[in-house]
């Protein structure tokens, strides 16, 4: 079976090398375009491409002359890591003519008929697809994954909401550098030191993007769910790897954390999720060491796409209490948007 | 006027050398004792100790004779630096022996006779000393500074819980490595990574200890506040200085952030805990840059004495969220501890 | 074919689970042994060992009861882990009760009876082991590789000596704190900090081991080759990896930096120690980008067996500067020696 | 007595900032002018500049309205911070304008006309300003010191060259992150790495101006020194602070070890330079404890001005090897450059 043409919006940049890397070797996609801004246009990408990731770029890749950011004859499918400003005016171009984007710009995150995805909780929200080609007038469309945060948050935080119904969440975030990309955070702002902010309103889109996922569908869009969630955010100096400390009230009764941990470690995810190229084994590991997850030791886990949860413990004011550790550029960024493109050919979007 | 003579126990590790740094050169206290564990008695402090403050050991301190951990003719006061496990056979051997035991050990802080203070906020249970003194029937006694993180904690909350009234409090700490002492944590640990555990019942201790510092002077000792406090703690690659992230409810109407900042920006602490010597010129100081205060930027205000507040923000959940810094070895043990020295000279108590 | 039994002396310890890793998927190995100290005897390893590495340790190697540091029937390889001091009892015992113990300690690296290896570069010491067991009375043996820094160092130098000879090496070396081991150095001394001094002769080592590496082979045992190597040692905060820098002298006219560069790139080493299961595809490779080889991003090439250097460059004072990398885990120890015990295994060493 | 007005040029970067603080309560010097690049004409500095000195900004200083890049009347001396690149086209017009330059910017430093001063090392080389004068037609001047490094590092050679004899050097750097400036080093680059090279030259920079300035005045300027010097340069993890470790040559019988440190101990530079006010009780500090000095514990000695040596011990290769430890951005930079406009002062430039 011949793989599926793709192309790769923002490819020099620290999002766009993962995505390189994920796909150089996809089974079923294959790098056909690689975008950058005008100044690379028609350069050779191993030469214009700073290569910070540990695998070597592969030659047939390096080869690749770079294109500008609009679609190319046989492309139907993009995957951007371009900024936010330059994704909302790029992508809805690609759409608009043919191309499915799956995108990790936050940029058309919020809209009501944009699924905003994490494949293993709310699969079902890419049929909202439909609504968007019908409002839009696309014949391709956006499909986007949730900040790096809410990756993993949302990812823990489902399983618990569909069985005991949750009100609210408050959690506090330690986010590595790698998340505000290259060249990012300065070495001077953040060795031996800790920020208790980062731009870009990240605590309104970790409140806003969960509750989006754990919404559900209509014939109006997504609609959020309701319950309240409060972040608060922290840079530290660490590479890679978003920890995340959780306190959660439910609805009604709480589960012990016993039976939190288990409805947690049980957790497969959505039917059509499962088995895809980049599926994890399981998109849920519950931890049982004390001291774990921890940011560098655990991460890697399913390739990275797997959450880690641990410290399940009662909480004083709320309910429960509970970490959750995910990788930044994988689960939270490339590695999500993979998945989401694979969820999109597996329910026949390409197909018109 | 001459100086009091004064003991440190402990006087090798992390906090007694602070100890020793605090007291080389203070107006009221002169360091007569330097006891430390029985196979270095005899022997002179400056060949024992590992010398790791930033400023010289001064000779006429380096000279001194270590003694064994008991009370030597002329000494009244005694500063500790030494573990729980330790404390708890030494202290009330001094505390009955006559010497007032100053102590930033744990092991009696939950002690309803105990006074467990921060003199800014609650310079009135050291009342309670006399309490302490009948029922053990000593003729010292011990006082006790709180946990590291508690002594930023309760300081930056005192002024909001006696206005407005706290209901609950959610508190994520990020704590630097020198909490650990020394050798303390291995750097294979926590290099490029977050540890979200501390052992000692950190987590309960941050819960108990601020209950009981805004709690209430009785008859039958300190009664401890009732509102909720749960604390989710992590070990970060600092050297120096805790950062808390708190969420907090009112029992009532809950104050603007520009009126919670008002207050704490004007909070200067119980009438006999100003002007001392290790008083700081303000207990707090409230940031108004964005992503302030940050850990190693701010830990050294008021000489390490001065609680950092910043982010002053509404929250979704509970009703304001803030950030609060403190020195974990200055304000957070062996400062505390020389601040509550002074408070019990000046509040005669070691006229006898 | 059925594998060779082995025991791992030392397997709690750092290096230790490094073995573990190694040879638990091993084609010709089988972990049958894992020796530590007393108190852990009889023990299960997975409940004895304090697993740091990223992969999980595997149950049937978990289930393990641990032994005593002493022989066990049908077990005629030992990889050995074990600090100097304790090697220094142990290993004599091993080797005498015909067991080949193939070792990182440093206790017998100098003896001049045991072979000091590194396969591609001096694999032909390895028939010194003849003149051991002649000299000791032993049917087993001791082999032991370099010092983590040697490892690399003298692989670099290797080439260029045999092609025109050295005459002097000034090496700096910047070396990771996983180096000391667990818990080794703590992080309140390396955190934002270097320490230029390394405990254990470590500038001695580097001197001594390399010279007898490059040294030849005779009937009494190797013989040192007797050029200067003069070593400056540095304590870094990084986790794994050691980087050198060093000018070399040649003995004749040396070679431009584009000859050198070329001759490490095309070293293959020796041919009995190409091929192995643990053999790089390349021990050496030559970087040309100006700021590499850099301890985090390329000390894993060849599953942390190859050496990369870089950076070579004239030198004012002497002939030639360069920059040397190694993992110091793989190649300057588990991994050196699991390459030792093939080599041994290749050459016969163990039918008798 | 009135204090003389100066400007800073580039007020608002790194080293701009240091200058800020360090003149900001100086007996001799008034800051009368803060000027920077064309967009921040006009506007107030301390809504310009992002302080991030750990002592607040002044709030007179805070007041001052930047100016353009020009002389202003009445202002006699200026420090300048800025980049090589606006140093050759501004200092130029300044020093033709009457204004004496004394600069941190390597644009000049290797004129043979301009002096490179360590004021306790050469403090005669700056009468080659009146050859500089003659020659370029300037009533003022200008006046550099040098690199980070060789502050540090022509210090502590400079005595054992004049009483030995020099023939040789080769150092290892291991230079902090501030060194770049702000934004400067990306954390994703540094945080547990080594990156073995710097830009600008740095290497050929170290050689050549310590060479200058352990050179002699001529008829024709500054002559260098002949001896060879060879630099391999390592950018660390570190905030504050260059680390170098030498091994040297002598052009004769060398000291020994004891009688290198006795000479470094009893060094008191050159009768002109002592007494200034930012000269430190010694400008060498010889340190015997084994493991030291280190980055962070030893670079504020002498308020940043004092060079700490260690560690020195014979080579094998050369004859001594030595670490030496300096405050990249105090002896380094600005406190090198204030130290040099105090010299300016006390040999009477400013009279004319």
């Amino acid at each position: 079976m011949s793989r599926i043409p793709v192309a790769i919006l923002g490819a020099t940049g620290a999002v766009g090398q993962k995505f390189v890397r994920l796909l150089a070797d996809h089974p079923w996609f294959e790098i056909a375009q690689l975008s950058a801004s005008a100044e690379r246009v028609g350069k050779r990408y191993g030469d214009e491409v700073r290569w910070r990731e540990l695998t070597p770029l592969p030659d047939h890749i390096a080869d690749i002359k770079m294109t500008a950011m609009t679609p190319v004859d046989g492309v139907k499918m993009a995957f951007s890591g371009v900024d936010a400003a330059i994704a909302r005016e790029v992508e809805p171009a690609f759409a608009h003519a043919g191309v499915l984007v799956v995108t990790n710009a936050s940029a058309f995150r919020m809209e009501s008929d944009v699924p905003l995805l994490i494949p293993e909780v709310n699969a079902n929200h890419i049929q909202v697809i439909e609504q968007q080609r019908r409002n839009r007038g696309w014949t391709g469309g956006i499909i986007a994954n949730p900040n790096c945060c809410v990756a993993a948050f949302a990812m823990g935080l489902a399983p618990l909401d569909r069985a005991f119904g949750l009100q609210s969440a408050i959690v506090a975030t330690l986010q590595a550098t790698s998340g505000a990309g290259y060249p990012g955070v300065p070495s001077l702002d953040i060795l031996g030191n800790i920020i208790p902010y980062i731009g870009g309103n990240e605590e309104e889109k970790i409140a806003a993007e969960t509750k989006k996922i754990l919404g559900t569908l209509s014939s109006e869009g997504i609609r959020s769910s309701t319950f309240g969630v409060s972040a608060m955010v922290h840079r530290v100096p660490v590479l890679d790897g978003h920890l995340l400390s959780a306190s959660i009230r439910f609805l009604g009764a709480p589960p012990t954390p016993e039976a939190a941990n288990a409805l947690l470690g049980e957790f497969t995810g959505e039917e059509s999720a499962r088995g895809l190229p980049s599926s994890p084994a399981r998109p849920i590991e519950v931890e049982s060491r004390i001291d774990r997850p921890q940011s560098r030791l655990d991460i890697d886990r399913g390739n990275g796409m797997t959450v880690t949860v641990g410290r399940m413990r009662p909480c004083e004011v709320q309910h429960l209490r509970l970490v959750l550790l995910g990788h930044n550029l994988i689960r939270g960024a490339a590695g999500a948007a993979v998945l989401n493109g694979e969820l999109a050919v597996q329910q026949g979007l390409l197909e018109r």
